[in-house]
């Protein structure tokens, strides 16, 4: 059976770093028993400019087809005001492949820690279980008057029972810890949250279950981020969580995600944007797109085998010191990948 | 005139913090022609007990009739569940008394450097000025059903013109310099208040203009907080980022709020919690409320010339040593505010 791959390059550093992914992967699986085809499509800005719409129907036509999908980078200033933008792109891919789990890990290892902008010395090892097709990002109404705007922030039982049990089945894989982060003091969606967690969290002794408020989480994550183990959240929390959880590395060109439904193809994509402002320099760090690609192989093409190989040759690439700018060295993208290439 | 301060100590370590302010306010105002009448009423948890209510009409009446207030901290294990809960009387003085302008400041001096979780090195001095009786906190319609639950995040153009005024003010006796912080490439109410910022901006040719989106100024907070001077945002992220804002500081127990409307009187508040787990131990920092004090006589009474002796003292004691073991030291709330009015 050969793996059917759709290729979403998008915007400004984005097709720089996927070909990186891409001649990791054909390193990686060269002799290995894994076969695999290619569909690149336009999307984000490049969508806008080759199709007129952030989300071509052949892109997502395509993605449907096939058994997971790459995406690397979109968006820029080249879109800026545009009646559609390439963000639009990425929410409407989310919502037609019901890609309702956002899964983004936050990891400090000690070869790691001197990039880390914190003192914290321990090792922080954890993982934010975002909804993403839900809440306020996508709840009805919105509206804008000539007086006011309103956006609705909404959940359904079942839209909060589903992720919940992606992220106690995650716990019962790692530490077997897991910590709702809502605001239940204030909003009635979180107060359903908590409800319905805590009747989930009983069908999972083995694991022991929090809750802590979003803004103490967001000192937490500062403070003693290594008392997280799953960090299970609502969109708007979880995308503002993630952005800060990533910062804590240092090294946001290392960190790689996932988003999932409950069937169907899965979507892996680094957590940082288009870097419009290094892009055509070839300086752009590979590493969050690689490590993309190695989680596609663990999660939807069961080969953890080839991920560890290529996360292997990425952490020895890095303590080479074959690094590129933004982790304080002076390789370009092409040399560090070929440097990890080297050692897989 | 005798200035009318209603004190609102509240709960756990609130009545242990509040004792150490009014001696400092005590001391400072001696022979300085700062004539004042304290009124106490109970207030949070401590209102549910002794009333029935955590705003009681006897609180919220007195508050309403004085000058300026005093409140310590509020909340804790003993309301959880409560029918009515400590939090619920603080959202209901900041809407009762239309404090619509929460206004936190971060800064680490060289001084306090040493506490600080972030690496950074460069002097941090902002203000987030954040809106506090709108947004989702308080927009209708709320509903809980069977099936779902839903907030309504919602913003009138006045409310937003309003409180952007006040953080464009501010700017102009700062650095001059203004970042709005939204989700505008998702939410109608971000696109509504950009609009709206903008040209509110373009009456303050002198002051810096600036966009960022929530989850990129949750990274910025933590890699560049050098970069900001005013940050102005919604309720819900306001309530988020300076928590987070609070956390880099690593001195939680040093910083005091300000919540204010268009007339009437101002709030004055620490930004952290009534610390159940300390509670009753005579250990909890004072600088947070005695900074809150000085703020108040600041703001409230045009008397800068006595909050300059206070912070002043309160940098002299943080030099000598003697601090509480939040900040390393072992001196007592009582060793350490005396230490403070010493050196008035
Ligand atoms: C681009 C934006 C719409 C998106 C989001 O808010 O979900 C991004 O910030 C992310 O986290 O993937
Ligand atoms: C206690 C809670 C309702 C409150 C808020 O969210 O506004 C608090 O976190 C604050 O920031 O003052």
């Amino acid at each position: 059976m050969t793996a059917q791959i759709t290729v979403l390059a998008g915007d400004y550093i984005g097709p720089e770093i996927m070909a990186a992914g891409l001649k990791v992967l054909a390193a990686v699986s060269e002799g290995q028993n894994f076969d695999y085809q290619l569909h690149e499509m336009p999307f984000g800005g490049a969508g806008i400019d080759q199709a007129g719409d952030p989300l071509p129907a052949e892109a997502l036509q395509t993605a449907q087809k096939s058994d997971a999908i790459l995406l690397a980078a979109i968006g820029g200033p080249k879109w800026d005001g545009a009646p559609k933008t390439p963000e639009q792109g990425l929410l409407a891919i989310r919502k037609a492949l019901n890609l309702f789990a956002n899964i983004r890990p936050t990891e400090i290892s000690p070869a790691m820690q001197k990039y880390s902008p914190i003192k914290n010395t321990e090792p922080v090892d954890f993982v934010i279980v975002r909804e993403l097709t839900s809440g306020i990002y996508f709840g009805q109404p919105r509206e804008t008057t000539s007086e006011y705007a309103l956006d609705t922030m909404r959940y359904t039982n079942q839209e909060i029972e589903r992720i919940t049990r992606v992220a106690f089945d995650m716990a019962m894989k790692r530490r077997k810890h897991v910590t709702l982060v809502d605001k239940a003091n204030v909003l009635d969606t979180s107060k359903l949250w908590r409800k319905i967690v805590a009747q989930i969290a009983t069908e999972y002794p083995a694991v022991t279950y929090d809750t802590s408020y979003v803004d103490a989480a967001s000192m937490k994550i500062i403070a003693s981020p290594s008392q997280f183990d799953v960090i299970l959240t609502e969109n708007l929390f979880g995308d503002i969580l993630s952005d800060e959880a990533a910062q804590i590395t240092g090294s946001l060109g290392t960190i790689p995600s996932m988003s999932r439904g409950s069937n169907g193809p899965s979507l892996y994509e680094p957590i940082h944007g288009s870097a419009p402002d290094i892009a055509g320099q070839g300086i752009a760090n590979p590493i969050s797109m690689v490590k993309s690609v190695a989680m596609m192989l663990t999660h939807s093409f069961d080969r953890a085998d080839l991920a560890k190989q290529i996360s292997d040759a990425v952490d020895a690439t890095v303590e080479s010191g074959v690094v590129t700018p933004d982790l304080g060295g002076n390789a370009t993208t092409d040399e560090m990948t070929s440097a990890i290439i080297n050692h897989i």
